[in-house]
């Protein structure tokens, strides 16, 4: 099969549809808001964003395509000398903030880039991760397990989780930003075929996984003081997105529409001045789980865990 | 008067306690928190903040006193051949967060920097700018009518003020962080006792123009619909020292505390997915005074700004 980014752009609009379909359902209450907006040369963004729901604080499912004259340098981690070619490009971002703070929020973004040189080059990227607010082990090594089945290999995982530890690290707070998943950025392992069905194998776990999740916390009831922790833990989120994170950099600077850039931004979040959670209190806790290299596959029990951190 | 960075250390300590006293009156309930952290070589830092009051929904008043074996390139916007050198600085920073939103929040800023190449460089830099939720245009042009009181002419603080729409312009939202004040960096005009006194003059004046509006504003009863828009511009405000703030972006990469670093942040902010204020509104027209090169101290009328925006 050639490279083909209508292939690639279709399969994007279908998961998109289908992501806010089981969004809505589990939610049972707030629906999606629909907007298809044209840009030049045939491209459009289609941002779809759930506000106030029953389970689902704020949710964005957002497709793009893009048809442009120069390609951003950054675009791409590792190949710099592609920045200023012509290029189309295509790509899925969700992020969900739930309102119970027994609810991990999280975030999957799928991309395809094709560069006009001669010949073409195509690559993927993007993957997903996990932030939540109570340590849940059962959920993290699920979610793990979910991560590894979107790849062919128990190498192509440890990997894609090495270089996830990575990106999400917040170095200002000396922890993870959550406790990971996968990350690929550049791919274009065994083909297109291939790369495609990864691509589309990470977009179906992602959606199984964090399904999996809602639906089995959901009925759990929720504090004030849990509630405070998550809105305090979601500051640390808008921190990472505004004074880290590549793409919302990259959205700032070159002027794509803001409100697109940033409908990944929590509903609410709060900044407590050298706020401590109660010693061993299962916020507390969480920080033990906010750290690269945890095999979470292989987890077993906290005497394990205790052993590699 | 030679430059002395101890007389200028004293003072903004003095300033901070004045600072510290006036807001606890005014906010009649809460009480500032009390920190001396000691660092190396001799430097310390106070920060000092109030949460939950009455009025203040959370107030820092940070002061620092570094002595550095290598200034850093952001410490000085005109003259990157110093960085690298020792060096010792001071400063005191004072942001407010109040709880009505008929309140700006406001922000204050001084330092100086002794640079030991030989002979010694010594400069000043800083300011205040102000952040209103609801368009009081008597209370923007009162705010600018301190902040020239606190130049020495007309001239400056047309420069100044210039300099301060400039630096709390967000592009990416098209518009400034506030109705601005005074910025200045690298200032040494007249020599240390001329600067020094500037300097002293724009913190006195920065406190009474806060009291006032404060004063002036406390006891207005206020809307949810308010508050909630006072959230929503909160957001902004964290986009801009997350995103943006040379300051927050050198705390940030250089290791600094972060909890000092971060005290500036709105304690609740919101992001709603494009949110927009019914037309007409107080919450809308506020757009119309977040522009640059408004002339807030010969601002008569709306006729009159309607001209010149």
């Amino acid at each position: 099969m050639d490279p083909d980014i209508a292939i690639v752009r279709d399969h994007f609009l279908r998961l998109q549809s289908e992501i806010v379909k089981t969004f809505e359902e589990l939610d049972g209450a707030a629906k999606f808001s629909s907007e298809r907006i044209e840009s030049v040369r045939g491209g459009f963004s289609q941002p779809r964003v759930l506000a106030n729901g029953k389970i689902l604080e704020k949710a964005a499912v957002q497709f793009t395509y893009t048809l442009g004259e120069q390609l951003p340098a950054a675009a791409s981690e590792s190949r710099p000398h592609l920045a200023g070619s012509g290029f189309a490009a295509t790509s899925i971002s969700t992020i969900v903030h739930p309102r119970n703070p027994h609810i991990p929020t999280t975030h999957l973004n799928l991309r395809m880039f094709v560069v006009d040189t001669k010949p073409k080059v195509w690559y993927f990227g993007g993957g997903f991760d996990l932030t939540p607010y109570l340590p849940y082990e059962e959920d993290f090594v699920e979610w793990h397990q979910f991560a590894r089945q979107a790849c062919s290999s128990d190498e192509q995982y440890k990997t894609l989780k090495r270089k996830c530890d990575e990106y999400f690290f917040i170095h200002h707070r000396n922890e993870c930003r959550g406790i990971g998943g996968l990350f690929f950025d550049d791919y274009d392992d065994g083909g297109f075929e291939a790369s495609f069905q990864f691509v589309q194998s990470v977009g179906k776990n992602f959606l199984t996984a964090y399904s999996s999740l809602i639906e089995r916390r959901r009925n759990i009831k929720w504090s004030v003081e849990e509630e405070d922790w998550m809105l305090i833990r979601r500051g640390r989120y808008a921190e990472f997105n505004l004074a880290i994170d590549r793409g919302t950099k990259y959205g700032l600077q070159s002027g794509r529409r803001i409100e697109s850039v940033l409908a990944s931004l929590p509903p609410r979040a709060k900044w407590v001045y050298d706020h401590l959670a109660a010693p061993n209190s299962p916020q507390d806790r969480l920080k033990d789980y906010l750290k690269p290299g945890i095999d979470w596959v292989n987890f077993v029990d906290n005497s394990v865990y205790s052993d590699e951190s």
